[in-house]
């Protein structure tokens, strides 16, 4: 990814918004499983483990479901895992939980997403997990990546309503197969899967009775939110653990591009943050990586130790503001301190011997999200100078334009998603022409800006935890869980299961 | 056209569903306005009071929404009429009516749209009419109809996903221009153009407050209706007028065949029916001559006089049965009755000189219908031999699945319409997934067959006259206009009306 070598403070926040888990600045060494720090949920890639977690299958995918022409026709192998240990049957009418993939590869989304695992049992419910095209194994134009990613005419398949309808005609097909056209779907998503799921219920409302839409920002669009809402929601969240953590953070940008121009700067920099020989260091590739840091942390501010984007312990942000307030450096020095607080997201294991800024590795495989980020997924980013923990920044359509002209050699098209999915008055549209969303938003998750906050209906309901971060609700239970999330769960719960009834109440009506 | 020349009756009927207004056997000399038979309402042809309707426009339109690659984003230039006389503009947030676009030059359907015209005023109300992409004037690759048509790569373009992108695209785009966001949005439409507004209010509920779909048959689709609803109803229509005409024309596809078949016959054919010397005539040819005729009178069955497919007296059925009882021809032939009937249809106005069985003329631009027939719209239509007044044949998707191989070498898409639109269950679906939606039907409409007939929420509701035909609501109103359908347009008045004021006091909520 050319992007890291064009680096400058704009260009930088301008692609805060390229990817929800943006990975060309995450430049660490994580040691593979298994660790003692991981956690059971985390020591699901081992194979016996997986296999008991599901099967994988292949769906012939049609390339394009809105046009004719004789490239539309052809197909790719969509993957999907599937797990029917608990599945009631297509006699009971039993139910159908869908996961509705997101920019990444499905495997790793179904093990982050252990809610649908354990309800399963409850529901007697069928699970599906479905790759998002372009993604992971779902890869058009013969399975192969380096044709599907070669250019605009070939990623130019890879779009949300494209995935959408890949979901609609799977389900459909797979229920057919089943003989379970009786049985009710529920679709599942966890950020853009969130997003995904949400749209599902409301475009394709004859395929599922229902949405849990997780950290969804459907919101995140032009003319929608402040694009403040963000970065002011990482401040929010340092700050409201220390206000010096806060002001530390906060005045290092300053420090670091003041101490990169001094004699020996660059080299006293390398040295304090352990990166890698071999690395040509500037103050700006430092500053991503911090922030990729401060952000990802922020998402992923887990009440419990967790291995989503990176292992780390309970409350990361909190110990990250704890190594910052407390930790004892050499002269008590401030690059030590933010050391010790990014060592928490990049080396929570404490195995890595250096940092490469330029680790272009990308274990998820999640880079087609900079594709949709330079067509429809323009979700402005900003970080104001007064209050904000980063440093200014303007957003600027132009500048996203010209990297994605750079980049692509494509336009973005700024107002489709508004355009097809809406957002404007959101709460009157919906409370009239939908029905059975749940929109969960955690407000340590600087995604939650985007989100729906506020119950539109009885049956669009808004879940809103402010100690929540991104789709916690969604992952594997522990014990340690917080009270709150207990009960997040039990009411999503009591939800979807209102959800079934009425469905199975309406069924009867027309039989 | 080349399939007139493949005829046979089985590929006849499958042919019924490839056009709502099939033009390929319709072959008739029709005098052009002015006639002392045409209605006020059919004399808007005429360019001065043309321009007192609407001024004519042009969008610049994405040739395809839903993808990014290089070719997507080619524009043209999609035509729309306006008419802002009525209009209680931005700032009272009135309405916007728009009728969204059929299978043909967008004038003739605003032309048949009197109902808009006539109640605009009454909402203050702006009337935009929207061409469907690749019909009239709104034709992709430089307006150049030869190529847009040209094969498969060009016409692949042409799919109702597009279509309704089109339309919620230069909606929002016209109420961004006019400062006219906050003014609600009705959508109207007949036929085709009926399940377009239907469907635009099911996807795209954020752009328009609510639907008046005329005529439209959303469930017309395999596995949703039977096959033979339609024939049963043109069946129907006549056999209610008289059992005698019934029987004549049921008889008459062996009295033709038998005729044909004589030595002498053809010829005997020719000149009772008055084809055009020029015409090779066969049975077939002659029988999808009639059988046009029939089914045409039967869904244009109109209370008044009309001009839509043709001049035609008020109830033409009627008078196409009374042809048969009571005229009086030569040795009093049956040929010479059915031709009696058959020119109510093609020669109400009396000034045919002959017939052409093999007219290719398109006065109103239909005949992309044919690859939409060919794609997505695969509506299944049959004749069973028992009671049907047609030919016994049998719906077979291979024959179309054949012909369109032969004409266009493209695969139809049967399952697409029911996975992106729905209809299985539909009444549980929208109950719970959608709101203000008029299903308008007239039971003497053989599309009525496939039509929502029964309410389905306070807010979807169907309302449904015995003595209806195609889309007769939406037409102009006239002096003879019987009480039934004055009752419809009330209630359809009266339930926009409670939409519109419903829009506002929801947005009063918000602001």
């Amino acid at each position: 990814m050319a992007i890291i070598f064009h680096y400058n403070k704009t260009l930088l926040f301008s692609l805060f918004s390229l990817l929800f888990f943006f990975t060309f600045s995450s430049s660490h060494i994580i040691p593979k499983f298994p660790s003692p720090l991981i956690r059971p949920e985390q020591q699901l890639n081992s194979a016996s483990v997986k296999n008991k977690l599901y099967r994988t299958k292949f769906y012939t995918q049609i390339l394009d479901h809105f046009n004719y022409n004789p490239q539309s026709y052809q197909t790719f192998q969509q993957r999907y895992l599937i797990n029917d240990t608990y599945w009631g049957g297509a006699k009971k009418k039993a139910p159908i939980f869908v996961y509705t993939g997101n920019e990444g590869n499905i495997e790793w989304f179904t093990q982050n997403t252990g809610f649908m695992f354990e309800k399963a049992p409850y529901f007697n419910a069928l699970l599906v997990f479905i790759e998002h095209r372009f993604y992971g194994k779902s890869m058009p134009f013969g399975g192969n990546k380096k044709v599907a990613y070669a250019n605009s005419s070939t990623l130019g398949y890879l779009s949300s309503t494209q995935a959408l309808a890949d979901y609609a005609t799977l389900i459909i097909d797979l229920k057919n197969n089943l003989s379970a056209t009786d049985s009710p779907v529920v679709v599942f998503g966890g950020s853009y899967g969130g997003m995904l799921a949400a749209w599902f219920r409301m475009k394709y409302s004859h395929v599922a009775i229902g949405a849990l839409a997780s950290s969804a920002p459907i919101l995140h669009f032009m003319d929608l939110v402040s694009p403040y809402v963000f970065t002011n929601i990482v401040t929010q969240d340092f700050r409201s653990e220390s206000e010096h953590c806060y002001n530390v953070i906060k005045g290092s940008w300053k420090l670091i591009e003041e101490t990169a121009k001094k004699h020996g700067g660059l080299e006293l920099l390398k040295k304090s943050f352990r990166i890698c020989n071999n690395n040509d260091i500037g103050a700006g590739a430092l500053e991503g990586w911090l922030q990729t840091a401060w952000i990802y942390t922020a998402m992923t501010d887990y009440p419990t130790p967790s291995n989503f984007l990176s292992p780390m312990p309970a409350y990361p942000v909190k110990k990250m503001c704890e190594a910052i307030d407390n930790s004892v450096t050499e002269n008590n020095h401030t690059l030590g301190k933010l050391y010790a607080a990014a060592n928490i997201y990049y080396n929570y294991t404490g195995t890595a011997k250096c940092f490469d800024l330029y680790d272009n590795s990308d274990p998820h495989d999640l880079g087609g999200w900079q594709w949709q980020a330079c067509t429809e997924m323009i979700m402005p980013l900003d970080s104001n100078n007064k209050e904000s923990i980063f440093p200014e920044s303007e957003w600027s359509y132009k500048d996203r334009s010209s990297y994605c002209k750079f980049e692509y050699n494509v336009v973005p098209r700024p107002n489709w998603i508004t355009s097809e999915f809406g957002g404007h008055d959101i709460e009157i549209v919906l409370k009239r022409s939908a029905s059975n969303i749940i929109f969960f938003n955690g407000l340590r998750d600087p995604w939650s800006g985007g989100g729906v906050l506020k119950n539109i209906s009885k049956s669009i309901v808004a879940l809103v935890e402010k100690e929540g971060a991104h789709h916690v609700d969604l992952r594997f239970s522990t014990k340690e869980d917080p009270k709150w999330l207990k009960d997040v769960r039990r009411q999503e719960v009591k939800i979807i299961e209102s959800w079934i009834s009425q469905y199975h109440q309406d069924l009867a009506t027309i039989i």
